[in-house]
C-alpha cells in the first residue's frame, strides 16, 4: 500500500461549545490500526446535526435535566465539558468529528481480514457491543464516542467497515451513511410498507431527502413538507406531492395534494409547534416516528388523539444491525441517489458548518479530503 | 323462560350533560332480540369512566377541537348534542348506558344458538365489524352506540355474549368487563411479559387494580401509583411497591422501592402533570402504554427523551378480538379476582356516579338490577 505518513491534516474538537472549538491541526498522529480495527484513508466526509449537537453539548441537556435547546444547533452556553454526546456518557476531547466517511483501507489490525486492504468502504456509524447491540448504554456513534472522519486518516472496527462496488464518487458516497441509515430506521420502526402514505417534514435535509427515496423504493407513497425555495428539488426526488413547512391547515393542504385528509404515517426529525398537527392528520393505528427535533423538542401532545386513535409511536435512534448493509446494498445498485448539496476542502469547515446551519441547501454537504 | 314483561325500569340519557341528564324510567319498553342479538336479563352493571365521559362529551372534545376538560369528568359545558361519543359518530339519545354486564339470556333472535338461552353471560363491550374488527370508524361501544345494562334488559350481538361458568355473585362479575379488557389490552399492546416492571399510575381505579392482577398473571412486576389512604389496598392486590400518586422525584421513589430507578413499561390511564417523569423513568427500549388521561389530557411530551431513548408508545382503545374471551377464562379460572367496592341500585345511579367520581373508593362501583 501507499506509505502511511506519521502525521496529518485534522480538524479536532477541543471541547463543547461555538465553531472556535473546532481547530485545524496540520501535525495531528496518524492513529494505527489497533487489534479488529482497519486503518482508513479518508477521501470524504458528510455533515451531519449530530456534529453539531456534540459540539453543542445539545443531546446532554434531554438527559441530564430536559432544559429546551430550540433548534437543536449553536444555542450551545453552558453545557459542562465531556457531558455532550448523543448518549449518556460524555465524550472525551480532542475529539475528531464526522461519522460519514468514504475512504480506502491502507491498514489491517490483529485479527482483521488483510484483504480489505486497498479496498473501497463506507463505514456503518454505529459502535456496538455486537453480543448487545441495541443496548443504549454499550453504544456510541462513530465520529462522537470515537475519532471520525474529519482527517486524513481514521481507523474503524471491522464489523463496521463495509467494500462497495460503485460509480458514484467519494463526495457522493459520503452523502448517505447518517442521513440514509437514520432514514431506513424511521421506515423500519414504522413498518412502512407498500401503499403506505408516509408525511416528510423537514424533506429537503439529509434525511428527508433519503426518506423520500427509500419511501419509494417500499412502494410508500412519500408526502413532502419544505419551504418554497426548496419544492422543485424535492419534488424531483419523487415526492407524491410537496406541501410547506408550516401549513395553517396541514389536513386541508393535503386533502388538495393527495385526495385525502389522513396519513398513515409520520417520519419526522423536524417537531416543533408542526406536531399537533402531524397527530392530528394520523390515521386511525397511523404511526409517528421520529429521530430529530430540529424545530424544537418540547412539544404540547394531547393523549386523547393518541389514544383514542390507537396510534403508535417509535423513536429511533439505535440502528439495528442489518439495516447498515442493507444500505449498502442500495447504494450498489442505485436504489438510491446521492444528493451532494456542496463540498468544501478541509480547510473550510468552519464555513462549511456555517453554510450547513444556514439550512438553504437540499440534500449534503460533504467535507473533502483529496 | 320466565316471562319477558312489555316495560321496564331504564336510566335514561337524555342528552350530553350534568346528572340530570339521566332519568329514571319505571315504563320503558323491553327491546326485542333482533337478528343476531340475544335478549339478556340484566343482573348486575358496573360504572366506568366511559360513563362520565360519554355523558359530558369530553371524547368529542379531542377530536373535534382539541381543547381540555381537566379531569375528564363533569367539566361539561358546551359539547353539543350527539356529538360527543369515545369515537368519531355521535351517539344518539335517549340512551341506555352502561357496559359492564352480568346477565342470563332469555331470548335468542334469528341466525343465533337457542342452547344459550338460561346461560349466565358477560358482555363484549367492543361492538365491531368483524371483518374489519379493528377499524375504529366502523366500530361502537356497548353503552354508547347502542342501548346497554343501566335497566332491566338489553340485547347484545351473539358474537359479543360469553357465557362463563363462575362462582362470582353478579355484582362480582360485574367489575370485570370494561376496566379489566382495557387492563389487559395495554399490557397486550405493550407486549408485557416475563420480568418486566411495569409502573401502573391510578392503581387503585378499576383498570389500575386490573392491571396489577393482569401483570402477576403474565410474570411481569407491577408497581403501583395511588394516594396514602389506598395503599394497603393496592398493595394487597400483589403490587410489588406502592408508590406516591405524584412524587416528586419518581426515580428516586423507585430506587428506594424497587432498587431499580427505571420501569419497562408505564401502563398509563392518568397523564396529566407525571407524564414528563414517566418518560424519564422509562429504560432505553421501554414502552408506555396509554387508555386514558384523567389528570389531564394536555401534557408537556420532550421528544428527545423520546427519541434517543428508541421508546415506543402503544395507544389502546380499540380492543383486538380473541382478548375478551381470553379475560372470561382468566375470570372462570380466577386468575383474576373481582375487587367491589360498592353496590347501589339501579334508582341510586346518581348518588353511585357521584361516589364514583369522589375517587374515594378501590375497585369498582356497580349498579344491581336485583
Amino acid at each position: 500500500m501507499a506509505d502511511i505518513p506519521a502525521t496529518m491534516r485534522a480538524f479536532v474538537l477541543t471541547g463543547h461549545g461555538g465553531l472556535d472549538k473546532l481547530e485545524l491541526k496540520t501535525d495531528w498522529p496518524v492513529p494505527k490500526a489497533g487489534p479488529g480495527d482497519y486503518l482508513i484513508k479518508v477521501h470524504a466526509c458528510g455533515m451531519n446535526n449530530t456534529d453539531i449537537n456534540t459540539r453543542t453539548g445539545w443531546y446532554s441537556r434531554s438527559v441530564t435535566d430536559g432544559t429546551t435547546a430550540e433548534g437543536g444547533s449553536e444555542g450551545f452556553d453552558d453545557a459542562e465539558e465531556g457531558a455532550g454526546s448523543w448518549g449518556r456518557q460524555g465524550i472525551g476531547f480532542p475529539r475528531i468529528q464526522g461519522a460519514d466517511v468514504s475512504g480506502t483501507v491502507v491498514s489491517a489490525g490483529e485479527g482483521t481480514d488483510p484483504a480489505l486492504i486497498g479496498k473501497r468502504v463506507m463505514i456503518d456509524t454505529w459502535l456496538r457491543d455486537w453480543d448487545d447491540p441495541l443496548n443504549s448504554d454499550k453504544v456510541g456513534y462513530y465520529g462522537s464516542e470515537r475519532d471520525g472522519g474529519y482527517a486524513e486518516y481514521t481507523t474503524a472496527p471491522a464489523r463496521n467497515v463495509h467494500a462497495l462496488d460503485s460509480g458514484l464518487s467519494d463526495a457522493e458516497i459520503a452523502t448517505f451513511a447518517t442521513s440514509s441509515i437514520t432514514a431506513e430506521n424511521l421506515l423500519h420502526q414504522a413498518k412502512v410498507g407498500d401503499g403506505d402514505v408516509v408525511l416528510i417534514p423537514g424533506a429537503s435535509g439529509g434525511v428527508g431527502s433519503a426518506l423520500i427515496q427509500l419511501c419509494l423504493r417500499r412502494g410508500a407513497v412519500p408526502v413532502a413538507m419544505c419551504g418554497a425555495s426548496k419544492a422543485d428539488a424535492v419534488k424531483a426526488l419523487g415526492a407524491a406531492a410537496v406541501l410547506d413547512r408550516e401549513p395553517e391547515d396541514l389536513a386541508g393542504a393535503l386533502q388538495d395534494a393527495v385526495g385525502r385528509d389522513t396519513v398513515d404515517v409520520v417520519a419526522d426529525v423536524v417537531g416543533g409547534a408542526m406536531f399537533k398537527q402531524f397527530l392530528e392528520v394520523l390515521a386511525p393505528r397511523g404511526r409517528y416516528t421520529c429521530a430529530g427535533a430540529i424545530a424544537g423538542p418540547i412539544v404540547e401532545f394531547d393523549l386523547r388523539t393518541f389514544y383514542l386513535k390507537d396510534l403508535v409511536f417509535t423513536g429511533a435512534t439505535v440502528v439495528p444491525p442489518g439495516l447498515f448493509k442493507n444500505l449498502v446494498g442500495y447504494v450498489e445498485r442505485g436504489e438510491i441517489k446521492p444528493l451532494l448539496a456542496a463540498t468544501y476542502p478541509l480547510e473550510d469547515l468552519h464555513a462549511a458548518q456555517t453554510a450547513f446551519l444556514r439550512k438553504s441547501h437540499v440534500g449534503n454537504i460533504v467535507i473533502s479530503l483529496e
